[in-house]
């Protein structure tokens, strides 16, 4: 057997703003021989998300954060390569978080057997991963809309956020998004059902809501934060409910930043604001993946995947999350599927 | 019957910032004559209360507006005078919103027959009124606290707060709260049971919060808003839960007030902050009121009023809402008990 070479991400030095190659350094190390109940990981598509910009930084967080001279954390989608643990075999695919590298070894409790089907790889990163996981739980159990509903979603074209729309209209919502181009607005509108976008780059995004959502917003799926987010408020209706599933606006901000200025709506209309982290709903993770399954064999949910190749380009590919320079879930593709 | 003259305050101008003399203008006018169906009620008590400043603002608010020229309002206890509504009786003491005036012609529909009974009246608008179903419904409803748990209450010294860490005490909490004064501070941990409390003008709230909240916080009840609510959101635990029950910092801002900093521990923290009228309550004020008396003949429940004698004083003496000059129910004696 050739010995493998495992090249690397891990962090250098924690970003100030926004993320810059020279915040991780590229190392290259021999992958080391199996212990027994190890499992060897290579990975074949690393998952950029948001949350990715928080793990780099130092205070209060819901995991830890990546310490100088680590691997960066990243979800990720590999083949099993090697396996002293009976629960795996050579050539399986497992979801986990091996990281911005081309091998991990991990003891298989945090790897998540992929069944073989039609489905292309990519989709278990996006409508079938994380994302479509953070889309159900955050929407129907801390959104709780009901049919007839106004609901509005922030980064409406992101990943989370167009899954978040069209589940939205499954339940029989009115489903406005907010979306940093035209192009993603026609998207959401044409594509995938939206009853309406704003482009909040070049439209007023109050006087868009007021015009869209005629009957007042009675729930919020919020990804971005900022003036977004506080023009949302300022058109919530009585008992609305707010998901707080991301503030990326702020993510990269070197300065404090103000929460939102109509934070006294929350008290006016009896709102509640709730934040949702979806590793807290990974024990009911088959239930989402039995529905979405259901509904995306039904035509009704569709997703996108933009894929960049090249680990050695994952630093500089990270701040399309942020710049919206991306058209679908972000993606890198570490090595050839199977 | 000698004609009776009704002093009012009617609403002159808007007040920019804290409220003025010159906001209300004195008027003087007679009672009109009952007809069928109408109560004349009398007020002997006025309650003032921090919620007066916002219905006296144009813009989004939970009940409209008091408008240029109207009586202004204001929750009252007053007797009645004359009836010509069989539901009431010359005598009754009845809880209601007359407003800032001496008299006040009503239907019925919204006064409530206070029971003959040994209590002070003033006790009917403070721990057996609004004051006293706000806190009840405030934390039990929404806040949900349980045996074990940190509740951090902020304007704690006031009517609702010192009520909710009595409240918190009796559900099993540890109760921190936030007051203006050493006194006040002492009131609350001397005489009220409070676990501890924090002089927001002389001590660091943060630190003093670490300190005295070793395992976090778990339940605020939210008064203040402000930089109060910015330092309870730095240490709150996963699933804390934090009620707005007023904002008081910002009341009488002239300049838009930032949310707070701390917004994303919302998120970090998977928190749920919910707003809360306790007007959506009215339906259930028996049970709590029931449940409060029971509170109250067990010694566990004490309240404090702080009685100004004088309609004509009402204008100036409600600012002591807002600089803290004034120690318990904040009340205005408008005439004699019968």
């Amino acid at each position: 057997m050739t010995e493998r070479i495992n090249r690397q991400w891990r962090l250098a030095s924690r970003p100030d703003g926004l993320i810059k190659e020279t915040d991780f350094q590229w190392s290259e190390e021999p992958v080391r021989a199996l212990h027994d109940g190890e499992v060897l990981v290579r990975n074949i598509y690393l998952s950029l998300d948001p949350a990715n910009r928080g793990w780099v930084r130092k205070g209060p967080s819901y995991v830890e954060p990546v310490e100088i001279g680590e691997v960066m954390r990243g979800l990720t989608l590999g083949v099993v390569e090697a396996t002293r643990n009976e629960g795996f075999t050579v050539g399986d695919i497992v979801a986990g978080a091996i990281g911005w590298q081309d091998y991990g070894i991990s003891d298989g409790a945090d790897l998540r057997l992929i069944p073989k089907g039609p489905l292309p790889l990519t989709a278990h990163l996006s409508l079938f991963g994380m994302v479509g996981l953070t889309a159900y739980f955050g929407l129907l159990d801390v959104g709780k809309p009901e049919a007839g509903e106004t609901l509005v979603v922030s980064g409406a074209a992101g990943a989370v956020g167009s899954i978040v729309g069209q589940i939205g209209k499954i339940v029989g919502c009115r489903v406005v998004g907010i979306a940093g181009t035209d192009a993603k607005c026609v998207w959401l509108t044409e594509e995938l059902g939206f009853d309406a976008a704003i482009n909040y780059k070049t439209e007023s995004v109050v006087r868009q809501l007021h015009r869209h959502c005629p009957d007042g917003i009675d729930v919020v799926f919020e990804n971005v934060g900022g003036e977004i987010l506080d023009a949302e408020l300022t058109w919530i209706n009585q008992r609305a409910r707010i998901v707080i599933c991301g503030l990326i606006s702020g993510y990269n901000s070197t300065e404090p930043v103000p929460g939102p200025y109509a934070f006294p709506m929350i008290l006016i209309q009896r709102a509640r604001v709730e934040g949702f982290i979806v590793i807290d709903y990974m024990d009911r993770a088959g239930e989402a993946i039995q529905q979405m399954s259901q509904w995306y064999a039904e035509g009704r949910l569709k997703y996108k995947v933009d894929v960049y190749p090249g680990l050695e380009t994952a630093p500089r590919n990270i701040n399309r999350l942020f710049d919206g320079s991306h058209d679908g879930k972000l993606i890198i593709k570490v090595s050839d599927e199977p």
